[in-house]
């Protein structure tokens, strides 16, 4: 039996650990909160996130013991948000993951420092990349929890752990294949919640569906520059890991980040959304890295730039969408 | 004052017409209905499509006379369903368009013969592909009437006449790039009904927004494959022309194509979606088109392939997709 330990409580962690325990896999859950820890032992559902799905506890041990949740595993998942990662493993030595494969299910960068998970995991930790996969793909927590057929692609530099990887996962609903491409997978997925924070703006505006589209195009075109310039391997762009996690995000109805901004092209200011939404999207602190990395990098970035000068400089949305307009075709 | 004849009284006619007259173009506007003729003479508004948008008949000539309607224009727009084209010009001597510039608004290839627009322009009229442009681009006629930001490419293998072209349409809310990949482009148009047809069958069975995510990144795979097959130029993708308007016509509620999909999937036979909708949606010939002509070309094209099973062998919706299903990633 694998055993495996998932640091988070969010709606994709939880889906994360439907998947695995309803494969039999033996899951260590950490949650922060004792509340949450207790509801599920008690009623065996998250009280929080995708409340619906019943967890068997056979498999399923919730804690709020980090370090307790580490022993034994094999398999390390992080599924809290990057701005919370920091705090949530600052108690554990440099060696808590020595021998472990860590994978990362966060779609944001470390804040301020402005490096990826995997980067920060290295640096800290001492986990090489040989030792680290990601979690990508078109998968919205929402519709794992309603076993809505869903495809997962697992990023690692060694594909024989991303395959071992992706053995856990595949299920009647869920399918996974293994790619090579850590670093770009990576950084698509920071980059989409930008867009779609964009796209949100641009619908609060009163855009329609005709410039959402155009928006899209133009930001594959933005992420494929700046994918170029930061790791110019060869990747098909229109894989599921890209494009789909792109359109899921910047499409569904359940992205936050495209709510958050909506909001904000509603007039919202960046606080009163974040403070009416109770949480903080993604997005927020991905544009701010992404622009901070692309100052050495000079790509041109225009949709990036306009989301960074709408939350970072507050300059009104209604005038850099106009921007915006302009530069597209 | 430039002179063009629009021909064609659907939604996407009327609404380049409603642009064109606009920028005080003079536009000669054949419509099959002598009815539809005498409501625009008389109220100014086309009664079937787009009813909103007001005519000014100082620039707008509406008639059923197609050979009056062609008199002394430079600029001949074509805007009639794929499969009405030939009984629309049948009437017309075979030098019908000489010297004038034929812009296809089509999005279809003519059934049975399975050739592009413009070849058939070119066979039967003796239009040379100089003399040939293509609309294409992310641009429902519904948000043009809104006056929503859009935006139009203009294909064509003379980019004098695709920029001269897009001169006129370009305004307040209209955006026009021209691009030198008429065949590219037609094809791509042709493409996303079938994808867009695709998307509503598995939204009818019950597939979700992930999974939608995941079938139109399959399919721009499939479109790649296909388009470096026939015309093997150098072509981004992510371009407007191509994933935009396949994006906004697999997500958009506009979309009649995906709304057929969509019975088609909730089990109403070919015959009852058509009589249902009252219109035959473009990807029910696009796809006997493109199978057949995939016959030759063997490439991997499993949405196709899908698609034209379910319509043209009533093979289960359901069965397909669950093929489908296994073969993405």
């Amino acid at each position: 039996m694998e055993k495996i330990a998932v640091i988070g409580g969010g709606s994709w962690a939880t889906a994360l650990v439907k998947i695995l325990s309803e494969n039999k896999a033996s899951v260590n859950w950490w949650l922060r909160n004792a509340n949450d820890v207790e509801h599920l032992q008690k009623y065996h559902h998250n009280p929080r996130y995708i409340s619906g799905v019943n967890f068997n506890l056979n498999y399923v041990k919730p804690t709020t013991h980090l370090a307790e949740c580490l022993q034994e595993v094999r398999w390390v998942i992080l599924a809290v948000p990057a701005a919370f990662i920091q705090s949530a493993l600052e108690n554990l030595p440099a060696d808590a993951f020595a021998g472990k494969i860590l994978v990362s299910a966060v779609k944001g960068m470390i804040p301020h420092q402005n490096i990826l998970i995997t980067d920060y995991l290295e640096n800290t930790f001492g986990v090489p990349a040989s030792h680290q996969c990601i979690i990508a793909g078109p998968c919205h927590a929402e519709e794992v929890a309603l076993e809505k057929q869903s495809y997962l692609t697992i990023g690692s530099h060694d594909l024989d752990h991303a395959e071992q990887f992706c053995a856990l996962l595949r299920n009647r609903y869920v399918k996974a294949s293994p790619l090579d491409d850590l670093d770009g997978i990576e950084y698509a997925a920071v980059m989409k919640n930008i867009i779609a924070l964009a796209c949100g703006i641009a619908h609060g505006l009163g855009y329609g569906d005709n410039f959402q589209a155009v928006m899209v195009s133009n930001a594959m075109q933005e992420i494929d520059r700046f994918l170029h310039a930061v790791m110019p391997v060869n990747r098909d762009l229109n894989g599921s890991a890209y494009l789909g996690d792109l359109l899921v995000t910047a499409y569904s109805q359940f992205s936050r980040n495209r709510t958050f901004g909506n909001m904000i092209g509603r007039g919202y200011t960046v606080k009163s959304a974040q403070f009416e939404m109770n949480m903080v999207a993604e997005g927020y602190y991905a544009v701010e890295s992404i622009y901070a990395l692309n100052k050495k990098l000079r790509v041109a970035m225009p949709i990036t730039d306009a989301v960074h000068r709408i939350l970072y400089e507050k300059v009104a949305p209604a005038v850099e969408l106009q921007i915006l307009k302009e530069k597209f075709s």
